[in-house]
């Protein structure tokens, strides 16, 4: 992911668009785009794979920019919610059931 | 990348949950975890750094698993829209502002 | 909103489009649409009025058709769960903040 | 809906909230709410039918809110979008199809 956030972040300083990327503004892009990616799926599945990838990579882009807004790398903080998530989520418990945590059996 | 990837898709595996994963259901699970981002913002910009990072990892855990579902990398997918958008966005009609290709000057 | 509604309905009714509107296409469709509202915002805030209305008319269009696929009165549901809101944020505790309720002091 | 948006009104202002209330925040409240009302409908269609209509009825409090912030009626906006989708629209080629105008034939 590195290399890529390096194109990314490049890509930005090029145009001075980095002055537009709070992570306020990048939070509502991030809706926005994923919002377009929706529209792929809105009234059917017959969705086209192509217009998918490119509506998931705007996404992705934006999640990018925000990760640097933050000063976090994406690997680390996927990997620590990760954790967090097998406490709330005991294989046990979870195992083939789309159940929320809070509606497990206590 | 690669590393965080099949930790993602380990923990699923483990717990039987790629039955769930349609690329539909994951566009789903994409916007509502971009929505819970926006929530950090919804009312001023003091957000709280924790929580934002929280929800920025849930919305790339669901691109994560998306890129499986579509069979594609997230890098590789990023890398060919951005080379999209650079020919959209040239550098002397982009830099410095927010205008949308679309209403740039012919 | 009676007359608008039925103005919609018959709309949708002459273009046989009521199959395709089912609670969660139209759940879909209305994060679609406030994604595109959103997007008037997304990098500042000199909105474009005309472009604002026409997309939270586009947002409300979809509310009326989820009331009638669900079978309820858009007023009465706002009705009802501004009665519950009520209760969740009594005047002394919420004037003149935007505290969620479950971070009120108890 | 005239009734419904004096209540909602006169809500927010016992709690002195319309200081809140700018047409941008609106629209992140909009896209947060459309997010939770999808999350009903998250892993499948089974969905609980009264957590569906209290996410709806948020979604349009801050639709009226909108309204009021942009000094415009919901019922008039949606009637004037109608009339343009219309156009748009025509009988004869939309009927039965989820197709986007922009990819009717000529």
């Amino acid at each position: 992911m590195q290399d890529i956030k390096e194109r990314v972040l490049k890509f930005n300083e090029e145009r001075d668009w980095h002055k537009f990327h709070s992570p306020e503004n990048l939070a509502k892009s991030i809706s926005i785009e994923a919002g377009e990616l929706l529209e792929c799926f809105q009234w059917n599945n017959n969705y086209n794979k192509e217009e998918v990838i490119e509506e998931l990579a705007d996404v992705v882009n934006y999640c990018i920019l925000m990760s640097n807004a933050l000063g976090v790398e994406l690997e680390d903080i996927v990997l620590e919610k990760l954790k967090k998530t097998e406490k709330k989520y005991p294989i046990e418990k979870a195992k083939g059931v789309s159940t929320k945590y809070n509606k497990f059996d206590k």
